[in-house]
């Protein structure tokens, strides 16, 4: 068929220059020198303009309706229509406007870095407010039924509402707060690793070998070095994983890499045959969070992964011989009472972190809070989620590079991640035999079985059903079902529960 | 002017996809995993096709048409007359043809590399065919005066004609003949350097502090490993060298980083006021050779440099302690008698392996040669050109991957680069206070001098003037003169005749 065949190259070109871009992004991060910033951006902002003229062109809306109303089997119908609505969300958004979001982030970029470095919020002001105004007149662009912030939402998590997702995050916030409470009790002082100051070579080739030992492919990736660890997948066959070496926070290192080594997971399973689709991708980001959450909370935090691996490294960084696998867990999992930063959060308080900028974003869509009330909006929801308050705004409000690019709506796929990484993970240990046969592979350093599962129930699956329907049938719900909280819950519940003697 | 800026947009954004393209090539041989072929090869193919769409647009067209006739300063009719030359070559070539011979020799690659590793030609041959009929074919759309080999020619090296180049490398062979017959009666067995088999970590080492020490700007640039060292010019800000090591002949990597900055340093030099304009890169291959070679051959494998470099090689590479500046010296310079390969050849055979390429490559555009009588042709040159007969096909006429990729009338440039890399060591060394001056500065260390020479003489000119022009105009000849020869063939005897006491 003509149709199919033209959208076919279309739908593969439109990958190839999403492949460009990941490279692009990727070598800026880790291995471009400083000098080539300029250039970098004027190829960025080229490939951007490629891509929206190939993406509006009128001859792939005239495919794409032809192809709605052709028999195709259900891979090409869900080709079609994962190519159909990110074109909807680009003819919708004038060019005036996507551009000038364009120029008002860029702009503010180095003023959100230079605020956050001196604590000065005003100087920061001015462009966020114009930032925040261009957020709202897309929304308006792209439409939405009751809520304006469903219209920010949808773009990151496709079809989740504010409406699913408030009272969700409502309910982890009402049980983390009294477990915090008991927590913050505790006295963990003593609880940290050792500090790594002339190991930090040793901590990287760890790392590599623990990815390795994963079952990692390192044929199909690499471990680099960067100021933010991130995963990059370019292709199935190269899927990049990055992580950071912190002297003072060595574990750092480890949960980063675990962590961004769940996400190159999802990227090395997706299958060969949807190479160059639509489909042959991840399905959102609330779904990419929940497999670098599972592998980094459920296994690299667990106690049972310690029993085997405490051992191994030990041996490996010479500052931590002799401790055992209690040491690594409480390490692991130790509250910190001073929880400013969201990146450096333990996983009791990185919920209320994500919840706080939810109900604030919720609240400047609606235009009930406008930049300038930020600081002081910040500062009281920090005393409300978790009792401090920063010691200035560098530290609060303006610690996140998110707003300053325009990513709005963005936020809340990290606590989805989490939820759902729970979920999953209660759903494998069933299908994997139970508790004590899990934690025996676990400990065992054998994790080809939750591997195989992830990758037959998610990996695989790549983007051929909608994010809620993916979950759904993964932890054996019906189709369309709610978010389920009740294991994430229990998780928390249970591991601090024991952790904290409470 | 709006016929202008259309145009400018245009050319800044076939400049950004040369960036993509860059930076993917550098990636695929210096980064990328190698499951991550497949994906990276889909993605240069749709780079080549938007970049081909754009080029032949008529739309541009059009421009070039206006532009040509209007008012503009000399800058930007150069700029014009840039893209319409790349234009005109993408237009005369018809997109089945185009795509014939990137598929041709997609399939001919790794036919090729099996081939040169087992000895066996007649398995490439059938490609070997077919590339060399679809690159006559090329020839006769590209069109030419009198000899078909210009239109090959003039693709690597604009406006360089059969009839200039061919009287030029006779003579060059006709003076290294009689030189290499003295030579090869010397045994220089003891001449190479001691191997470093435990100190691959400290030559690399080395070596980048030493591109430090010549002054290239390592904030605007890379030096990494690749199987076959090249350079990659992203942007002025961002130059990436590449080096190799080997144990066994641990000179290569010194002299291969040396090379390959001498092409950074052309791509670092070209001015920021022509950034994402046509001219605003190197002018010809012949000028980036002899911009390499200058700094391989002149400095790095001069006497002078290593009276300064030799304590601190012997320093840095434990097995070469005690070593002095004849040493060095000596083994930078050694003829081998058995000098098969042209990537591992000195100096002085070097030329003769270019030449027999070039002569070749002559027979088969005018069809006197077919691809089945290359090896036999191939050994009888070599014996009359080097008096040595490879030891089998792998060593001899497979031993390049140009032909396999379809890379006809490029092998002439490396020696035109060494030819012009005299002429202009001999101007600046002339300019720069003569010879005495110049090899105090080399032994001190201090490259400044020359290095501000060619960065006004030869880089700051980006390609704002024919190759021939500029070549003219840097070693202080009318425009349009002729390949001056005699500070080339000088060099060599001089140095030579010296070295081997002849």
């Amino acid at each position: 068929m003509k149709a199919w065949d033209d959208f076919a190259l279309r739908m593969k070109q439109l990958g190839d220059l999403g492949h460009m871009g990941s490279l692009m992004g990727w070598d800026q991060q880790v291995m471009m020198p400083p000098k080539g910033v300029e250039a970098r951006a004027s190829a960025m902002g080229t490939l951007a303009a490629i891509r929206h003229e190939r993406v509006v062109d009128p001859v792939l809306g005239d495919l794409i309706e032809t192809l709605t109303e052709a028999e195709l089997d259900d891979e090409r119908k869900m080709m079609v229509k994962r190519v159909k609505r990110n074109r909807d969300i680009s003819v919708k958004l004038p060019a005036r406007l996507v551009e000038e979001l364009a120029e008002t982030t860029g702009k503010a970029h180095p003023v959100w870095q230079k605020a956050r470095d001196t604590d000065d919020f005003s100087i920061f002001e001015p462009h966020l407010d114009n930032i925040f105004k261009l957020l709202a007149e897309r929304a308006e662009h792209l439409g939405y039924e009751n809520e304006v912030y469903d219209a920010h939402l949808d773009l990151f998590e496709m079809g989740a509402t504010t409406a699913d997702v408030e009272p969700v995050f409502k309910r982890v916030a009402d049980e983390i707060h009294p477990l915090l409470d008991k927590v913050f009790k505790t006295d963990t002082a003593d609880w940290n690793l050792p500090e790594t100051p002339n190991h930090l070579d040793d901590l990287l080739t760890y790392s590599r070998d623990l990815l390795a030992r994963f079952g990692y492919d390192l044929d199909a990736g690499r471990l680099d070095l960067a100021a933010h660890p991130f995963c990059s997948g370019l292709d199935s066959g190269d899927v990049r994983v990055t992580t950071r070496l912190n002297a003072k926070n060595p574990k750092e290192c480890i949960l980063a890499t675990v962590h961004e080594m769940g996400h190159g997971f999802y990227e090395q399973g997706i299958p060969d045959k949807w190479k160059g689709t639509s489909i042959g991708k991840y399905v959102s980001l609330g779904v990419h969070e929940s497999q670098s959450r599972l592998w980094e909370n459920h296994v690299a935090r667990s106690r049972s992964f310690w029993e085997g691996e405490a051992p191994r490294a030990s041996k490996a960084i010479a500052p931590w011989a002799g401790l055992g696998a209690d040491d690594y867990y409480r390490a692991a999992n130790r509250v910190d009472p001073e929880s400013y930063i969201r990146v450096e959060a333990d996983e009791l308080t990185y919920p209320l972190h994500v919840i706080l900028r939810f109900e604030l974003e919720i609240a400047i869509s609606r235009g009930e809070l406008k930049a300038g009330d930020l600081p002081s909006a910040w500062n009281e929801a920090m005393q409300k989620h978790l009792g401090i308050t920063p010691p200035g705004d560098g530290k609060g409000v303006l610690q996140d590079v998110h707003w300053a690019a325009g990513l709005f709506g963005y936020f809340p796929t990290y606590l989805l991640g989490s939820i759902y990484s729970a979920a999953l993970f209660a759903k494998a240990t069933q299908d994997l035999g139970g508790e004590t046969a899990v934690d025996a592979s676990l400990a065992a350093g054998r994790f080809e079985g939750l591997l195989g599962w992830l990758r037959d129930k998610v990996h695989s699956q790549g983007a051929l059903h909608d994010p809620s329907d993916l979950m759904a049938a993964a932890t054996g719900l019906a189709a369309g079902s709610q978010i389920d909280t009740a294991p994430y819950i229990d998780y928390l519940k249970k591991k601090f529960g024991d952790l904290y003697g409470i």
